[in-house]
């Protein structure tokens, strides 16, 4: 007798369903067996009390019937069930509906934790959102690039990079995947990842991963920065438009999806005066805080939960970033979804010994930045691009507590489990 | 005036080309111009000796009209040149069509011998193929998955593993998905993951990659490893399929697609006496020689490309394999494809105390799998997958020297540039 799959069931057929045991309720006699597998639940009724324990494996023989008040409006009167792999009692963590799971409980029990409808669709939402991101950058013509997380420096700088010990060298583990994809700006013109990108942040926070799952997308001929803001604008679009149509498991999250028109964009100077007064503004970067405080009052002007930060200040900013003609400024942005920075975007420098410059201006050396500088060296259009976290635009779209839940095995400085 | 594509260009019509410079060809005071973007080649005519060089990026404006001596039958008769970006002389590589390049000049001028037409042709192929592989198994009602490639071992075992720096511990990069697809499949049943895989692999090979691009997958609820490689078998079929009606850049390589009805399932001691005499037969595993050895014989017999190679010895497989009822076999499999290993795959041992068993008979301490132990201790299904090397695939489809040719940027022990 083969397996049957939940959501196929016939009413008055033989069935034999294979899957965990979600839950067992005693009546008057009569056990009632809630059985989850990958395409649903189904409830099995059985005479007496089968000897048999929550999220054990099972395979349970009956005969399907309707039954107005069971889930999917149908039941397996059954007939034999057969113990698979039985799961030790107690579990570690409870798999219900209603269970409420701190983050270390999460974490700590990862593979059950995992089974609870809610954490599943959590994953389920992220691959859609990944799929969609793929989809849409394919659709305008961009190729999917996988450059390498073994890097001779960080990319980006700064001291927030792990090392790896390479064959008697040291590697680095990549920051972003920068560099490759605007080495293959100038082999495609349109290039996008979606890769491991690896931050040694040492602060314990809801918005930090030590490895997180980045989008990039890098885009050749472009005339400004607006035009990289205009992709993700699109790309947003579709993939929300995407997650709305194809995940109904949103509605475990009470998700509202973002309806994209247009994303208001606003300088970072403009977005400092409209917050003055309202917290502490500092002025060269925006803080946690910041976002915020800009999020609620781009929310009350312009009715959106997304607004990119655009012109932002050039110190800020990594040695490759495009200065404005505004003095101070950069032809960078961000992208801020309900207080969180989801983005950092902007157009590049292209001009060989422009970048060279900016190199020595950073207080760099040339000789580390050989492999990068040959691209510029041999012609590079204008080009810009982002890098955007994955796990951070779940967090808001599911109002989670802290990107760890959108994280299959999180790592972080406090939490490295498995 | 807008940016037009090569291959849009419109017979009559005003055209502003961007693009790079492939190659420029003086004759009778006039000189052709062949310009490179992503959508395609065009030929440029100038009056005079524009002063230009080979790379540079350059916007031409000029009148499109029909030329049937030239690529696309259109050419530009151009009126305005602007150099965008232009490339230092001489290039350290050649772009040319029929240059031929070494592996180390390949990938020590990796930014431009990338631009050349074959080399751009390997990673459109490989997005290609990638793309194929995830909507096969989402149409199998798999989940995609983003495993943390930081590990607390190395996962397979062996010394093979690279150690990082984790804020004072150590951890080691992943040497496969495996321990988290499996966990995966307690959750979903069917999982699959495009990502990277690290080997510290010592030896220079032609086969061997120290970071290469996996792709993996795991099924439930099997009756037996048949059901894993079927489902391979299918997956192929169909990313073949894909890869011969969407990539004409196949013939640039004169690349022949296998057809895939079914692929032969041999087991290894037949296959060892298929080869005996034949080549020197290592009794407990596959040498590179034997795998070619075997491919020659299936070749002939079979008229295939592929083969399977079932019932693997128990010995030279990973703890986690469900052994066979045959004395000293595995449930596990190789798929070579031309003489070459492209994927290893299997039953695994799903019992929680048979599993603990295996651990302390592979000579390990159970301490060590605490987290991939607990996925056992609480219900699991049977259930098998398999590991591919995708530049493996890249590298024999396309007749490549090496595997370094199918990877951005190879990581090696001899080779770590960039």
């Amino acid at each position: 007798m083969k397996r049957s799959l939940v959501s196929k069931l016939q009413i008055g057929e033989s069935a034999k369903i294979m899957g965990w045991v979600q839950s067992i309720r005693s009546l008057g006699g009569i056990t009632f067996v809630l059985v989850r597998e990958r395409t649903g639940f189904v409830q099995c009724v059985f005479k007496g009390s089968p000897r048999i324990s929550r999220e054990s494996v099972v395979e349970i023989v009956g005969r399907v019937h309707q039954e107005p008040r069971a889930p999917g409006q149908v039941e397996i009167k059954g007939e034999k069930i057969r113990i698979v792999s039985e799961a030790a009692q107690p579990l570690s963590v409870e798999t219900g509906k209603s269970a409420k799971l701190s983050l270390p409980q999460l974490i700590e029990s990862r593979p059950l934790s995992l089974r609870q409808e809610k954490q599943q669709a959590i994953f389920k939402i992220k691959a859609e959102l990944v799929w969609a991101f793929r989809e849409f950058m394919r659709s305008q013509g961009f190729v999917e690039i996988h450059s390498t997380k073994l890097t001779s420096g960080g990319l980006e700088g700064g001291s927030e990079v792990f090392p790896v010990k390479y064959f008697g060298k040291t590697a680095w583990l990549a920051q972003s995947p920068q560099f490759y994809k605007q080495m293959m700006v100038g082999v495609y013109e349109r290039v996008f990842e979606v890769g491991k990108v690896y931050r040694a942040e040492p602060h314990a926070t809801t918005r930090h991963l030590a490895e997180y799952v980045g989008l990039d997308y890098e885009i050749g001929f472009i005339e400004s920065v607006e035009e990289v803001m205009e992709m993700e604008e699109k790309m947003l679009k579709f993939v929300f438009g995407h997650l709305k149509t194809h995940c109904p498991e949103l509605k475990l999250f009470e998700a509202k999806v973002p309806e994209i028109e247009t994303i208001p964009r606003i300088t970072f100077a403009k977005a400092k005066e409209m917050i003055r007064g309202k917290c502490p503004v500092k002025e060269s970067g925006l803080t946690p805080e910041m976002e915020r405080a800009i999020c609620q009052e781009v929310e009350k002007e312009y009715g959106s939960e997304l607004v990119f930060i655009t012109k932002y200040p050039l110190g800020e900013r990594p040695f490759y970033t495009m200065p404005s003609k505004e003095e101070g400024c950069s032809e960078s942005f961000e992208l801020l979804y309900k207080g969180l920075e989801i983005t950092t975007g902007s157009q590049r420098i292209h001009q060989y010994e422009e970048l060279k410059k900016a190199i020595v201006e950073a207080g760099m050396k040339l000789e580390g930045f050989k492999g990068y500088l040959m691209c510029f060296k041999y012609g590079m259009p204008p080009h810009g691009g982002v890098g955007i976290g994955t796990e951070r635009i779940i967090k808001e779209l599911l109002g989670l507590g802290s990107v760890e839940e959108a994280s299959l095995i999180p790592r972080t400085k406090q939490r490295f489990h498995h």
